[in-house]
């Protein structure tokens, strides 16, 4: 196996779909302190105190950050499993298509449950299309690097 | 130091275990979702309209979701500890001793506080052994890279 | 570009700032721990056995869960934007700038957070500055790795 170089295209589709994967995630923060400003909800008392509110629950609040946590329940575990799935050597084109699909995914997943909340199975097909994907290529890289 | 290569016993051992736990991880998901239909109990108005029960916290479901936020909390630093670890050239035998007993110690976790919840100090234990070796790898990084 | 080698200076400062983010954000396991045993609030019945307390919970032990939330949040996603930013292959004195603001900002989150609560915006600052950079470095990223 030669030496890790980030010229090419295998290690370059990595590095697009996870930087752009971990900033969606990053901007779930954004998107949950907007919701808790608009329905005046906080979690802390120094938060809400120029507003002079006490901190309380908001389910327009909670439903975000359930899409936030699932972000962070799928996501790392992505990034790092398609990392060890590239050093498997797949071919990139095959490779770069897992990535998308997983992509897509994710954004439609925070897309249906927290944006616009459609009915089942809309939520469950997005979350399964890039947790089967972790999957196959978590798979692949342990039957690859088992000694 | 030489170029990092994947054809090193080093290497594949640090990519197999964290291969191995990030699916462990990942596999919280779906013991979670079958204990939430298991028991109807579901975080969200959509999830339970088919089967015509509002969304309710169990008590069976969240000691599964707290096996899962520890293993949040714990298994992507132990992939990035290692990682780093990996990179100030450990022998590979000892670097994988650590990484099996890492392992071994997430696994269990999860038995003892999910599975079959025993009295303490057995999860305690189960925590502080990958917890210790993700403490000393860090460490050692941190001494190693410090400028 | 080269091949990955870590005897250069910024992946060095990467690895540093990294890991020593990582060991921050283990630490506060111990934190919370030491504050429920304080408090006496513990999430499950088998950790109160000996002390013969019931699960209950206590608004301190909350407030560090949510600091270490944030850190969950947070620290994965630079350690991943921090490394694909290396891989663009900035100027070592300017990337490492950013990691000693970033890892600066998180400390200074937590003292503000969980150890010495102050008024808004002290938090809203500490938060800002990381968040800030991570997105300034995911989008080099992702400019500098799209096809």
């Amino acid at each position: 196996m030669p030496a890790l170089t980030f010229d090419d295209p295998l290690l370059r589709s990595w590095a697009f779909y996870s930087g752009l994967l971990m900033l969606k995630m990053l901007g779930m923060s954004i998107y949950t302190g907007a919701t808790r400003m608009k329905h005046k909800a906080f979690a802390n008392p120094e938060d809400g105190a120029t507003l002079k509110v006490k901190p309380r629950v908001d389910e327009n609040v909670e439903r975000i950050r359930r899409a936030h946590l699932n972000d962070i329940e799928n996501i790392p575990p992505f990034v790092v499993l398609s990392w060890l799935y590239v050093m498997t050597n797949p071919s990139a084109g095959f490779a770069t298509m897992l990535f998308r699909a997983a992509a897509a995914g994710r954004f439609l997943h925070t897309l249906v449950y927290a944006v616009v909340p459609l009915p089942q199975p809309a939520r469950a097909i997005a979350f399964f299309v890039p947790y089967g994907i972790c999957w196959y290529m978590g798979i692949q890289a342990v039957m690859h690097f088992i000694s």
